[in-house]
């Protein structure tokens, strides 16, 4: 027999095939054989079916089969029979029905993988990741990669529909002096010069708006060469977005949609829009982060008032300090020993905690160390404020704004983890707007931009530009899903004295501002339409989709954390021939060598 | 007034607007006063509609107007009006109507632009790069634009239809020593070493197969550092295809309707189907080329035989040194004189053609210095293998066969162009298939792939591996339009015992294979598919289909012939600490630096 293409797909056999011939391609996923019929469960990218091979069927066929191992290419003819109702397999999609296989060819054979080919693998990522191509093979991970061609497709749907352009930003630009660090690759022709790969395609987006384009995006690979974390690639995807003549009014619930639309049709599941949205004050004050994870609550409590003239000193002197004193109720964790009291305090301490005071709740009585510093009325504002219930613990952290809400902020996912408190099936979009316009650098001793400088501020906010910049709100907006940024983006300055105060209050003179953004400031000359955008990160948003918390679970061949690629071998060194044409050469530290 | 977001587009107001108010966003394209009334084009997008200012509509406005500029960007509101017979413009979408203005905003204002924001622009093309995001205002560029991306859309919705998965393959991946040159990555963290940017996703797509993908697809960022030509840039985009299980038979035709499904989506256009195909000897024979633009004829006839005896001493001894004498007719040239002749030799001697000997048909009789070394029976073959007419004239290059080819398939092509033979509403696709496997390498003394060592040998011809391997057609295949390669693939090689044939043809030992392509023949061994794909250059066929000469039409912000970007100014000097962070440093020649 030629070999066939497939009438049907191994897990696309259904009642309709019963007593009819199919022909079927795929993978021998496991074989047995049971007193001389030999059954093998058949699987392709949609599943596995199983087939059955009998002298009785065919002789010359179970011959074949009997050569058979796992992995090996099989392209079979044979007949869809139901299953006997003791056989049926209700765990597997086609497990009703079976194979009895009358025609067969091995069209390759396979050596024995390094791991089963299964899902819930118990193997050390470094090896699923250098056989790759076989980790590929699992149902999860094929999953995965279907998952996120279809939320790929999804976006673009949408957008088409909205009348966005995709317009493909170059890979070879220019290096950037701020932001994060970038690659560089060396230019033969240009001797002595580096294209830079990009960041983001910012610049571009909104020269594409210059362009008068009016709505463009782009899924696109973006580069940073940070040191890497878990939720961290060196090449990374982003939905990049950017229109023209719309307001944050506007655009936000535009880009709501869009992310219903992606979730509804991948997995099926209605987001709800409008999302909620916070300020970032609210965020950080209620929530300890600015990309909160609502599905729960613990939130802050402030309680500085209370305690500012408490006779416990910390707490007291924190306040007189300008610092703040706020508590969470861990509700039931009353029982808790005192080393799990410490434990806690351990944990907040890396987040900058010098302390962390507790407070429990036990047969109607506060009880603890700190207690008897309050006195009654202090003691029934904070039962007020924090909900006290019989069996809970307060947690306290005094100390300055932001390192009260990053040891809070941590401590509450933490909690909510272990004391299962997450909606696991919930997806709490929410939106979080007013970020500050610029920070203060101290070291720099002087403002620098939160976002970027081109980041357009509150109409009504413009007059601080002269009094108190700190204080400027920007149009800038971050999308946060369960507690991860899936993305942000901003309204961006498009009129000139609005730019002027910008710089201004960077401390950049115009000359400085014209050397750093040089033809970008050229450009905006000319008539740039009012305008605003958003990146969100493709790569986290498909790990949520499929419920997964690795980013290389969802990426087809993704870096290690030290940015190789174990499957290839890259980065590798090259030959000498091509870093002469480059115009370089290596400067390699012995001791460089060593740790290489 | 606030600004508001438009209740329609520029381009299309139409007779429904008609006595209703709209609201416009857009730029000023010229502005004109006539007696106090001003007139203003409008831009967005879209198109074109003009809008009127007069101190009878609003005195307010009117006076707005007057300080207007062109490319101001401005919000207007105001009643769409019919124009006065006379005053219809019929060569604008909209020129049947004009809208009076009640309602005014500037947006921005604008410096006066470089260069007029309009088609058909006379300017060189360097400034055009300069300020590109001026450049892409013009309605051409932006036609240009939206087009790629409603053929990028069509694309992948004919992919998404057929099953296609689209998975994204690394940027930062290995130099591969064959191929083309590379462009690379230094790595910070490895010293020493370095990523390349991909020439193409060739070997993460069959990986793909062997993890059974089944059908991958990718519209994908490729790099090539080559020396530049008009139809080349060094990043471009393909569209990349692979598939498992099917024969070339099969995916033949599936590429046949999803190109035809774009034309269709993007411009209308009906490409019919199944394409014609050529074999290479074919191509190579009937008109000089693998690539043969088949809307002309001027086909390249073979008189070898019939000259190999003949008394013209040049043509006798080319064919008795197992060259080739062919002639091409160019229909009612034989008025050429001596200096046009001349010409076209100098033109055919860019190809290697050591002469080009002509023939002119006059009153019945051939003509030109070599007719008297021919005896009657010659002269009247010729005549009737090349269907001689009055006025006709023949041209003869009699070399090896690939200068034959080259030399008569240029002139070819330049005589279809001059005597206008081309109609240019034509798409006329072909298949060149049946390419040779490997070709003769004089320098190497070697066979070396035509196309990549993993490309699938035609069946019947496997048994020509032991006694004469260039005899092999492999099972490769290039979609041809209109004399341009769209793209090329190939089924490829998934047996061992081929693999090892194919090595052994190309004078690789076992080791030196398994050093050079390492881990791909290790991922072989596991089970891999019979497979196949192909890449279409996704540049070139956004220039056909808009109908343009040059790929820098239809990329948004592409690089010089020396790799620039003269917009951003890329590539350029870095700081010395980036360089150190990343192990490297320059060597530049003081030559260069002169050159650079």
């Amino acid at each position: 027999m030629a070999w066939q293409y497939r009438t049907v797909h191994c897990g696309e056999v259904t009642k309709e095939h019963v007593g009819k011939e199919i022909v079927l391609n795929g993978w021998v996923q496991t074989r047995r054989d049971l007193g001389g019929v030999i059954f093998i469960d058949f699987r392709d990218r949609t599943g596995i079916v199983q087939i059955v091979f009998n002298p009785e069927y065919n002789k010359a066929a179970w011959e074949v089969a009997d050569k058979v191992r796992s992995e090996y290419v099989l392209v079979v003819k044979g007949e869809v029979v139901n299953r006997a109702p003791e056989a049926i397999n209700p765990k597997v999609q086609t497990g009703e029905y079976e194979v009895h296989i009358s025609e067969i060819q091995i069209l390759n054979d396979a050596k024995t993988p390094p791991f089963p080919i299964e899902d819930d693998l118990n193997v050390d990522e470094q090896v699923r990741l250098k056989y790759r191509y076989l980790d590929l093979r699992r149902p999860e991970m094929q999953r995965s990669l279907i998952l996120r061609s279809k939320a790929a497709k999804a976006f673009r749907d949408y957008l088409d529909t909205n009348s966005f352009v995709e317009v493909e930003t170059p890979m070879l630009t220019k290096s950037t002096p701020e932001g994060a660090r970038d690659y560089l690759v060396p230019s033969r022709v240009h001797p002595g010069e580096f294209y830079a790969l990009p960041q983001s395609p910012q610049l571009f987006k909104q020269l594409l708006m210059v362009s008068g384009l009016e709505r463009y995006y782009q899924i696109v690979r973006c580069f940073r060469d940070e040191d890497l974390r878990a939720d961290r690639q060196p090449e990374f995807t982003q939905v990049d977005i950017e229109t023209s003549f719309l307001s944050m009014e506007e655009i936000l619930p535009m880009m709501e949609k869009m992310v219903a639309h992606v979730f509804k049709e991948t997995i099926g599941v209605d987001v709800p829009t409008p999302f909620p949205r916070l300020t970032y004050a609210e965020a950080m004050g209620r929530y300890g982060s600015d990309k909160p994870d609502i599905r729960f609550g613990l939130e802050l409590t402030d309680v500085s008032d209370v305690v500012a003239n408490s006779d416990f000193k910390v707490f007291a002197s924190v306040v007189a300090g300008g610092g703040q004193v706020k508590a969470i109720n861990a509700k039931g964790c009353g029982h808790y020993s005192r080393k799990e009291a410490d434990d806690l305090a351990k944990f907040a301490s890396r987040y900058g905690a010098k302390g962390l005071a507790w407070i429990g709740i036990k047969d109607g009585e506060l009880k603890g160390p700190i207690v008897k510093f309050f006195k009654e009325e202090e003691i029934n504002e904070m039962k007020k404020r924090l909900d006290v219930e019989e069996g809970d613990l307060l947690l306290f952290v005094a100390d300055k704004p932001k390192v009260v809400a990053d040891a809070l902020g941590a401590l509450r996912s933490k909690l909510a983890a272990e004391l299962g408190l997450i909606d696991h099936s919930q997806f709490a979009f929410l939106w979080v707007v007013d970020f500050p316009l610029v920070e203060w650098d101290e070291e720099a001793k002087r403002y620098v931009a939160l976002h970027h400088p081109f980041t357009r501020p509150k109409d009504e906010d413009l007059h601080l530009f002269d009094t108190d910049p700190g204080q400027i709100r920007a149009q800038a907006y971050d999308m946060v899903l369960n507690g991860y940024e899936l993305g942000g983006g901003s309204m961006r300055i498009y009129k000139r004295d609005v730019q002027e105060k910008m710089f201004k209050a960077l401390g950049f003179t115009p000359e400085e501002a014209r050397e750093q953004f040089g033809f970008l400031l050229d450009a905006f000359e000319y008539g740039t339409p009012p305008h605003g955008g958003i990146a969100l990160g493709l790569d986290r948003l498909i790990m949520l989709l499929a419920g997964r918390t690795n980013l290389r679970e969802v990426i087809a061949f993704p870096k290690t954390a030290s940015a190789s690629d174990l499957m290839v071998n890259a980065p590798d060194v090259v030959a000498p021939k091509q870093l002469k044409e480059l115009h370089i050469d290596t400067i390699v530290e012995e001791e460089e060598k060593v740790q290489a």
